[in-house]
């Protein structure tokens, strides 16, 4: 129950927005204060999409692995989805008592020191370091590799917290690979910021940041110290922040918890000072960021001074939506790609994982985030590629998509019947090998095979990569017992079923089909002082139907013998089994990918 | 020049007939005794093409790996293609010197004791055992290894000669195959012959037997003595025949160069008496096996008592139409498969070779065949199942197919920029691993695959796995010093330049378009005696453009690096290389093809 309601008279039920900023389009939601309960939604493409070819110039050609996208379409999602879904949920403006957001991280941008992104700025739309990097622009590969590298030779204690590699896909990759590439738009990019933390910006008018993101994608790690001599020079410390909202938390001493000036001198000496551009007090999950300005007010159609959580990640917001906070209960989010999230009491070391972040999810525990990298993206893409016309007509005359058709095709066999097995890296390997520059194979392969079999071998990958994902966490200490499905996927009950055989363990799936933006609403609630903590406000609003999959015996002991295939494939090419290691067998999709790069070079394709 | 001519009167030039029986169609030329001009040609797609599904009755499902055909299909070649090439070429029937015919081998069928196949008797139409099993009918690999593990335990001296190992799609696999699954249509099987010698039976109404076949398909080895104590029986012996021809070659003995009685018992007891099924004086390349009857003259239009060549290999006639009848000269046949055959002075032991025959496809020479199971098949797959509904939009606006869209695609790209490697075992591997088991493999996929790419990677596997095949002769002391490709894929130059470039070496392209007809035809004359032998008839009639594709060596470099990629993968999973041998990742296929042959058992698609 709402304990109390800060704004004003309301004209009905106090109500709560969260919108949700995901890899393709921007989605809002109003919910109910009391229970979470949805009362409407409104979705927004985003008209760029994601940046993968060209520039928005349709000329600047990017090169592999680049992934970028355009803050005007994130702005249209405040402007358009927000007074949208406000307007069908019969709400009145004065019943919200606030409003929360979540993003894809780390997705990063570099801007003024007034939040103006950089591509914004006269004369810089047309270089591509301009423009927000998204969670999957991984062209940072080298740059992750040398930082995990020297992280590895120095012993630097955050590392582990890391499952050893960071990735490429975090602010300090990202930004070392500004530096190299575009030193100019690297010295003018006063601000190095997480998508969230800048669309909280535009609502607030100030600058702050979550302490999650902080955590998950910018190693910092608040209770391990600087280690000696490394300490970070007086030039170098952060200036008083004047955007810094008085009730937020101190600042914590320059780069305490952050790598250190030095280590960052010994990757480049121009990267020393980065720690100034990421620098900034950090909030909790759930904190209030301030209030709607004017014009943000005017912007969403909300009232002015409305309060504000601060921004958050997508995957994590999700945890609260599926009343997924407790110790064990894993969340995984699939989506395009997926996310495993399990809080836990202790601190423990998993090989692979993203991170674990102390409060990063639900106060007072260790919340754990590890990932694959491509699950939605992967089917995807064996859907628009590998079917052909025939089964497009027969869809279309079934007035069905090709993900339907497939699906239903792949439903009819038994297991193991198409012969194959695949490695479903194609977007890379999150976790727990933690390496972008894998790549997907399929083995078993004959004349019969059929588009349906490789869609279900793919489907099946996905599946044996979570079970590797579940392993690691449980083989190291944290363990999980139950676990509750989110995502754009979670509504493929085959791929569900599948998935549930294969875990050999019963999924719940949350209750709302609006994960994210329910858990932002959630936080935004908190925020508004509406309920004490996350703890209440997600037992109170999250949804979450229990045990909707469960196991078939005879198909998990089918699927062990084709897990096991996978295994071994895992092994062999992902951590280099075998003799010879990563020069043999398994560094050859290492080396298939630099022969790609240096083929994409000689067509033009690189900045 | 021809030396004589011993048919009648002539009202022109003489010409000879050959016909083609392929896997999908069969194709008749009529060309010039005097130089193998091709005057005319006209094909016959099969009514019922390859039968892999169910039987005609389209009720009678089939397993998987089955690949039947249809003997009235072959008839209907005879009744159409040869009548129509002959009114094309506008010579009159009395110009033709001679037909030659040449089939897949080894397409094998059961018959009764006058050349009835079993599936055209009453009653047998719905019995799959009845019909003739197709060259890559793959579902006798069990008693392919069983006979190979026999013969490995035992020492059969024959063994070497097909590089360690037979393959099950050979007579005596297939046959072992028939007795275990359909003993009844074991007994009534009283003959067991190749599609081309039984063609020749509709042709001269009497059974012969070409030496090739059963020297490469049937494990005869003249000049290896039976083993001392496996003599066959004397109740197995051959009975006298009826229609052996007076001039042929005379009988050798009873089993003698053939797997003995005793052996074949060890496999199945029912098994010793097999011999008598294909025991039959045999007959060499180029020899006449008779003259036209008068029911054959009226089917195909040509005169009564025309020469009759003994029938051949579609491969191996081809070398004649090549002009690479000389040692060290290889021809590769690529089409569905390929083909390689090279003749050498000197007996090796290659390793996964198919076969070494004496007087096989040269007089006087050991002429050496290897193969790959699948190419063309491979690129059909490829672009009937991975290439969407816009790719076939486009090449429909274009007016071009789907290989040749793919193909220009392709060949866009700089080397390895796709960042693939394939294994192109589809259909399995032939040579040098003989092993129907193996799959097809694709490494290196992202989300930016296209369908062109992966056409590409498996062009160049097929490419690779023929460069795989001359290194293997090579290294067995097989000279390899000249290499003409003939078949249908030596018409896409962009793959004939891929081949150049990964074998670095130059490309002859047979001068024909009908090379296995052309090379029937060259047969047909020396069975007329036009020409004193194969050689002189080759040289006179063959066709061959030398060095078409030269190799790039910037392209060759970039290759090499690719290639090493393949090798490695075909050591892995072909070889067992590395930790567990067969056992490891290596039985990978083995163990994913048995769990596929397990879950269409289940969907009750055995027989």
């Amino acid at each position: 129950m709402p304990v109390g309601s800060p704004v004003g008279p309301l004209h009905g039920p106090p109500v709560v927005v969260g919108v949700d900023f995901g890899t393709l389009s921007g989605r809002a939601v109003v919910v109910s204060v009391a229970d979470g309960a949805q009362l409407a939604d409104a979705v927004h493409e985003y008209r760029h999409g994601v940046l993968d070819r060209t520039l928005p110039d349709g000329r600047t050609a990017l090169p592999p692995d680049w992934a970028l996208q355009v803050p005007e379409d994130w702005r249209e999602v405040l402007r358009t989805a927000v007074p949208e879904a406000l307007a069908r949920s019969g709400a009145a403006p004065g019943q919200v008592v606030g409003i929360g957001v979540d993003a894809t991280a780390c997705t990063v941008l570099p801007t003024d020191a007034e939040g103006t992104p950089l591509c914004e700025l006269p004369g810089l739309a047309g270089r591509p370091h301009a423009y927000p990097k998204l969670w999957r622009h991984h062209a940072a590969q080298p740059q992750a590799d040398r930082i995990n590298a020297l992280a590895a030779e120095l012993g630097e204690p955050w590392l582990a917290r890391y499952g050893g590699r960071v990735s490429s896909e975090w602010q300090y990759a990202k930004a070392l690979e500004l530096l190299e590439q575009d030193p100019e738009l690297y010295a003018a990019a006063e601000r190095w910021i997480e998508a969230a933390d800048w669309i909280v910006w535009q609502l607030t008018g100030g600058e702050t940041r979550g302490s999650a993101a902080a955590g998950y994608k910018g190693m910092y790690q608040p209770d391990l110290a600087t280690p000696p001599g490394l300490a970070v020079p007086l030039d170098l410390a952060t200036p008083p922040d004047p955007a810094v909202p008085p009730d937020s938390a101190a600042a914590p001493g320059a780069a305490a918890g952050r790598p250190a000036a030095a280590f960052l001198a010994r990757l480049d000496p121009g990267f020393a000072g980065f720690g100034a551009k990421v620098e900034h007090p950090l909030l909790p999950p759930g904190a209030r960021a301030g209030g709607l300005t004017a014009r943000a007010a005017a912007l969403t159609g909300l009232p002015e001074g409305t309060a504000v959580a601060v921004g958050h990640i997508d995957a994590h917001v999700t945890s609260a939506a599926a009343q997924a906070l407790e110790p064990g209960h894993l969340l995984t989010i699939m989506g395009t790609s997926a996310c495993h999230i399990v809080n836990s009491e202790a601190l423990a070391e998993v090989p692979g994982m993203c991170g674990v972040v102390k409060d990063g999810v639900a106060p007072g525990l260790w919340g754990y985030e590890a990932g694959q990298s491509g699950v939605g993206d992967v089917l995807a893409w064996a859907a628009r590629t590998a079917a052909p016309e025939a089964y497009a007509v027969r869809a279309r005359a079934r007035g069905i998509g090709m993900h339907e058709l497939l699906t239903e095709l792949a439903a009819a066999q038994p297991v193991g019947s198409h012969g194959l097995v695949a490695l479903d890296w194609h977007s890379g390997n999150r976790s727990t090998l933690v390496d972008h520059r894998l790549s997907g194979l399929v083995l078993g392969l004959t004349l019969d095979t059929a588009p349906e079999d490789l869609y279900r071998a793919l489907m099946e990958a996905t599946a044996f990569g979570s079970r590797m994902i579940v392993e690691a966490f449980e083989q190291s200490g944290v363990p999980v017992t139950e676990i509750t499905v989110a995502g754009g996927l979670a509504r493929n009950p085959f791929l569900m079923q599948l998935s549930s055989d294969v875990l050999r363990r019963p999924l719940n799936v949350v209750g709302s089909r609006q994960g994210p933006a329910l858990g932002a609403a959630i936080h935004a609630v908190v925020a508004a002082g509406a309920y004490p903590d996350l703890v209440a406000a997600s037992a109170a609003m999250g949804r979450v139907d229990r045990a909707v999959y469960r196991p078939d015996r005879r198909r998990a002991d089918d699927y062990e013998l084709l897990f096991a295939e996978y295994r071994e494939l895992y092994d062999h090419f992902g951590r280099g089994a075998g003799p010879g290691g990563a020069a043999g067998a398994a560094g050859a999709m290492h080396r298939l990918r630099a022969m790609r790069d240096r083929g994409h070079a000689q067509l033009g394709r690189s900045v």
